[in-house]
């Protein structure tokens, strides 16, 4: 699957499509970061082969990888819905945009499947992250010293089955589940927003289950097109979960990307968190 | 089922209890109200015949309504979960708190069924509100004169679908759903505070669908106990859902409490919003 080009890596927000070109780069091959304008971090970028592009100009990012010899393209990082009168279109994304228009109505999931589709009709591989980058994935079992408790596997259990039933509504990625009682739910908001809405409601006191109970759980949608989108956990996750006064934070093994292991279970291990690689099936497989 | 004796009222936080008392008083009934102290409006409250008891205290509880005279009881009104260390408990609690405790790990529906079978073995009939007061439950269709359009329906029904598939696990009564996607999920944070983060997320730019468009859905769980904790609507529910940007309220008719029908007939009218009674298998039956 992984052929000697040049591989694209279109960057989004955030640090991890720096983690993924330097892994990358590490096992000898070489990238070419295409920058999203407004979103990659323009200082990271600096210290990569890097062009700069723009949202809603697909037609030019094609032709700009072409010109590298890149065969092969990873989307990685943060990208927020675009604001659509803040988009200017080239011919290419003009022609595409009643199918876009179309995904849009069906979920995020739909509209990532299509860019994917109009990647692959013109002879361009979309790969992973996950299938570039191995190390930065999580692995099944404990990251750090911590461990869980029966309770702590049973909440997970209950936020796995939980997310498998939002599965079909193309919704969020997280929930908070504390002694077996459902605390939050992500949708709009985002991970983050939702963990912080916990340690709110904490300060308030109105989360009944005491500091150190409770846990993140994070899963990708079921049917998600991984190219795309996979759930990832950073130091911020583990410091705003342990502000939230939660037991630890688990996700599904080889299907979220850890960018900085080291440092996520340093942080862990500081504030007396697990954070555990489980099995899409249940903790206890 | 409705005999003649004075109705016990147990009254929680808000004005929902003194709705369902004018409506009862109206029909030309008796009622006492036992006013939870800390969670009653301990002004409103003056304007019946009412009695002060303390959460934690169910045997003091059953005696004064006996004393009274009451056969039948309704339960009305918000109640947070009370910090455990705020509770003084009589026996007649304690001795059932080893059930409040194994119920309070399988959520609250659990707790308040067996709550209520504490007042049946101890030969009272407990009721639900809208039992007691029909006036004071949402009507299939339309309450004032803005009307769902067919993408408003389209989300009405997503969105029922969702909270069915939610049933399971105990959890939030309600979802905002916009243009086919899901918006919000609550779970403890509450309804008010669901439709306030809405609020907040469209003013950073991070809700994609404009103005007018989304429907926040109002469904009871599966199963719920219908004598405790009905869905409730109030003029503020119409004033946080236009403050989002909303379309509408859709909430399921016969198992939703509106106390104030007319002002929030006003209310929707002014901020052009649709507040629609619908079958709980969907909006189009």
């Amino acid at each position: 699957m992984l052929d000697g080009s040049t591989l694209a890596i279109i960057c989004g927000g955030g640090s991890l499509p720096f983690a993924v070109a330097d892994s990358v780069i590490g096992r000898g091959r070489r990238v070419m970061l295409f920058a999203i304008r407004g979103w990659a971090d323009a200082t990271a970028v600096q210290a990569y082969a890097h062009r700069w592009i723009a949202l809603g100009k697909l037609g030019q990012l094609c032709r700009a990888m072409r010109s590298e010899g890149c065969r092969e393209v990873v989307f990685i990082g943060q990208l927020s819905r675009p604001a659509v009168s803040e988009l200017r279109f080239d011919w290419d994304t003009l022609l595409l945009l009643p199918r876009i228009a179309r995904a849009f109505r069906g979920g995020d999931d739909h509209l990532l499947s299509h860019v994917g589709k109009f990647f692959e009709e013109r002879g361009f591989n979309l790969l992973g992250a996950h299938e570039v980058a191995p190390e930065i994935v999580l692995r099944r079992g404990l990251l750090g010293r911590c461990a869980a408790s029966s309770r702590d596997l049973a909440d997970i259990d209950r936020g796995l089955t939980l997310l498998q039933a939002l599965s079909p509504f193309d919704v969020g990625q997280a929930v908070i589940v504390a002694d077996n009682h459902v605390l939050a739910i992500e949708a709009a908001e985002g991970t983050d927003a939702m963990v912080a809405r916990i340690a709110e409601q904490r300060q308030l006191g109105r989360i009944r289950s005491r500091k150190g109970v409770g846990v993140l759980v994070k899963a990708p949608k079921l049917g998600q097109d991984q190219r795309f989108d996979l759930p990832s956990i950073g130091p911020e996750t583990i410091e705003r979960a342990a502000y939230a006064g939660l037991a630890g934070v688990a996700a599904i093994a080889g299907a979220t990307i850890v960018a900085e292991p080291v440092r996520v279970a340093t942080v862990a291990d500081r504030e007396n968190l697990f954070v555990m690689g489980i099995d899409a099936g249940g903790s206890r497989q």
